[in-house]
């Protein structure tokens, strides 16, 4: 932004200009013809890809495609990185049409990849790299030279990067192709996706609901199958709320395994509770693919915060002992949700693992730790942002327009408590000795837009900085059944989000669940979630 | 400290009480007396134990040994522990008759323990674990059951510990006996080791230098072979300033690696550089012997800020890449130090090894963000602790008194500075392709008390928090030699510290030299000290 203009207010003209800039990248023929496009009073509109006759059978064919089953096609010369990259261009800015999904896009920058990844092929016989030729979306944080990272703040509008994350170059070295960013909520710390800049992005299962937040760009675009994988953050949730909003699967690892650095972060240098950053699929098979091919990049020799632990395989326990936690103490999930935990929990016990009840009497705590950490600048860092366009706080994010700015000495005192915590969290684990912990992601499968409440199945563990998943258990909502009958609400917010439950409005979507293991053991909690899969296939 | 004495200033008071507590724990057939101690004047005490004949052959057999050498006969039964632990229960009484190390006793618990090891060994014909029966020494900050943790605080005083630290816990686990701690300075802020509770530590090679600090009473006894093993901390130099004024080895390693929780922190909750806790001994061997056994424990299921990485078998490159940095652009290092990295660079490379220069632009840089991070809380945490008992500040503590406190929003920038310089610094070495950096530990051998200055050449690599072993050369200050011609001082402090080098008062201390590897390479950085050993020696 130049300083001239800090003056008055501008933040709607330069949204304006920065939404008008976004339409005009997308080009014509990719750009679905509006008569084409489903009336707006249709919330589902996961099946119009298939249905409006604008894709061709190819198109359908590759983006219909997992990363799994692209990648040994391209690494053979069997599809071309520029058919698939093409392909995915072409149906994200459809996705976007759909969902308003997108931030940036560098479709000249994806084709001239591409190109270089089929010429490559040709000249050497080999694959550049484990992601050879697959496009791979980023969230809008990661930086591509060229492009902005507003995170949804009009401050950043017209503040291009300068070189692109060390995350995007190791990606771009083992052979991936960039071609769109997608959007945010402010600051990415709201669970829903609305900005001030590009607006809202919507569910495409419904479009009524929201697809999460702060990753809900990402989760409304890989559902579309605009993208075959994409990266997203988390620091209380945010790439396993817009996981289970969407219907798609996610790792949230611990600090330190996927690099971070020269990232966009929305409270930057705030490391009370790490911002950490990983894969959104349609397949547990495309997060271990991508966990595995990131770290063979050896991100610790690109980014100071990463741990140098290579790839390890894992062999899980004949029997697994999982801790099971009907609810936090704070708010009941929803009936489909514990449906889902029961169901899912039954049918390990038949495969023989074995369960034990996890007491959720540290949850709350957790979560309360976790809110404080949030606005202990007093929410100074992200104001000073807004200040500089004369941009509003947006109303979900009150806690940090009314915070004050700790002393370094009060936030000393913060660390402590949230170590005592985690050291008490721990010795729970140790003295049960359980392998996971099977939890809600969210107490519920999605809400309409501007009623998500309470991340605290999600924020704990980043408090903790445990290794999770989010996974979809195959099961839908059922309206005939996911009634809700008595309850004890646990308090207001257990009663707010139990009041909004609609069966009517959830019935058919995907009931997703959160699988939580230890800190740093992301490749064992992607194999207990792929035994876990194969259980309640 | 009861409260109803914090009306007026009881700091003396206490302190005298707790000092003459200390000195009645000292049992009198272990105390020697005075008419066998060595007149004030005589500086080096190092050769005493051996000519005083206040040991029988058989003690002094004993505590001449290394942790190496007494734990296959601990395992084997050919030593007693409880007559191991004897000979050192004693020794340590004479160091601390010598040169003032120790701040707690619990020679009742070691005997004990001592007795359950020999017993247990006898009964089931196997020894604990891999420190059966081997005395360990631990710095006041380490909390065991029933001892204060002053760390040099009156106001700590009469504050015994509830538990074991998870890091007594896992070493006596692992068969080890506690028996002493060690004293240390101030709130563990202090390159020297003197405080307002305990006083002042000396270097038993020279009672008129310091043994260094934090962790200085450590150093001490262990020269004057107290102790086979002792455990000290590490947040700015703390190791490794001591092991290189006693000429004894240690290991920073990096956080993570060895356990820190329930320990008495000098500031506790400050995060943005992390104290990290490792060994001191006589010998590399003892060093490794030590990383390996704890971290065989698996301290990170104990310690929610561990990371789980076992212990690694490595390999090293047949040909080390190595940057030497002859001065860090500030102070210096002294003729001995100077001419140390020489001889220690030219053997290695006669061994086929490569060197590097090691550009020092980024040290000051580093230095800089460490002597803020300290002060970041206006010291207010630790004068809250002075306060109590009216204790002043120690004048060594000039910068704590006159800060600020921060606020959060301010710390979150100072974050970012310290994040970027990390990323740099890794970047410089990954470009670079080095295995290590050849740095002075310290820039002189040690110094007279109260003259220590610059912590700058240990405390950036807390600031990358990278692995780093003190490592003592074989070579000794020769006044013939080592004298200081004509030098360009690179600013006042370097002028300082060469205007204190004396080289008839330093002359035949050992010289130290650092080996810094990068972050959790504690296995590599251990193989590479040995072989700089072998090939220098």
């Amino acid at each position: 932004m130049s300083p001239s203009k800090i003056s008055e207010p501008h933040w709607e003209e330069v949204g304006a200009k920065k939404r008008a800039s976004l339409e005009a990248s997308l080009p014509k023929e990719w750009r679905v013809p509006s008569d084409l496009l489903p009336h707006e009073s249709q919330t589902d509109v996961t099946n119009w890809a298939e249905t409006s006759g604008w894709f061709t059978p190819e198109e359908l064919s590759i983006t219909n495609s997992t990363a799994a089953e692209l990648l040994p096609k391209l690494a053979s010369g069997e599809l071309k990185s520029l058919d698939v990259t093409k392909a995915f261009c072409k149906r994200a800015v459809a996705a976007h049409q759909l969902t308003n999904c997108l931030s940036e896009t560098c479709f000249e920058r994806a084709l001239a990849t591409a190109r270089a990844r089929d010429e490559e092929l040709a000249r050497t016989g080999k694959p550049v790299g484990s992601l050879h030729g697959l496009p791979i979306s980023l969230k809008d944080n990661f930086k591509l030279k060229g492009l902005d990272s507003t995170v949804g703040i009009a401050a950043h509008i017209d503040d291009p990067a300068d070189s692109d994350s060390p995350l995007a170059q190791l990606l771009e070295a083992a052979g991936a192709v960039f071609y769109v960013k997608t959007n945010v909520p402010t600051a990415m710390m709201i669970a829903e996706t609305v900005n001030n800049v590009f607006g809202r992005t919507v569910n495409p299962r419904n479009r009524l609901t929201t697809s999460g937040g702060s990753s809900g760009g990402e989760s409304s675009l890989i559902v579309l199958r605009g993208s075959p994988l994409g990266v997203g953050s988390d620091i209380g949730g945010s790439l396993r709320i817009p996981a289970a909003c969407a219907g798609l699967f996610t790792i949230r690892p611990s600090a330190g395994r996927f690099p971070v650095r020269n990232t966009r972060s929305g409270m930057p240098g705030q490391e009370a509770v790490l911002s950490v950053n990983g894969p959104l699929a349609n397949t547990i098979d495309d997060i271990e693919l991508y966990s595995k091919s990131l770290i063979g990049e050896k991100p610790w020799l690109r980014d100071p915060k990463c741990v140098p632990i290579p790839w390890r395989e894992v062999e899980l326990p004949k029997k697994l002992k999982i801790g099971v936690m009907w609810h936090d103490g704070m708010v009941r999930p929803t009936p489909p949700v514990a449906r889902a935990l029961r169901e899912v929990k039954a049918k390990l016990e038949a495969a023989g693992h074995e369960f034990v009840e996890w007491d959720p009497i540290d949850q709350k705590e957790g979560n309360e730790l976790l809110g404080r950490m949030f606005v202990a600048d007093g929410g100074l860092t992200i104001k000073k942002e807004l200040d500089r366009t004369g941009e509003p706080w947006r109303p979900e994010m009150e806690a940090y327009s009314v915070a004050r700015d700790l002393t370094t000495s009060e936030m000393w005192k913060l660390h402590l408590e949230r170590s005592e915590f985690q050291g008490r969290y721990l010795d729970r684990w140790t003295k049960a000795g359980i392998d996971a912990l099977l939890v809600p992601t969210i107490p519920f499968n999605t809400v309409r837009h501007g009623a998500f409440k309470h991340v605290g199945y999600t924020g704990v563990y980043n408090v903790l900085d445990y290794s999770a998943t989010s996974f979809v258990t195959g099961l839908t909502v059922d309206k005939s059944i996911d009634q809700l009958n008595g309850y004890e609400p646990l308090g207001d917010i257990c009663k707010a989000v139990n009041d909004d439950y609609d069966a009517e409005l959830m019935h058919g979507l995907p009931i997703s669940l959160q699988l939580v293991a230890q800190r740093l053991e992301e490749e064992k909690v992607i194999a207990m979630t792929k035994h876990v899969l194969e259980v309640i296939a």
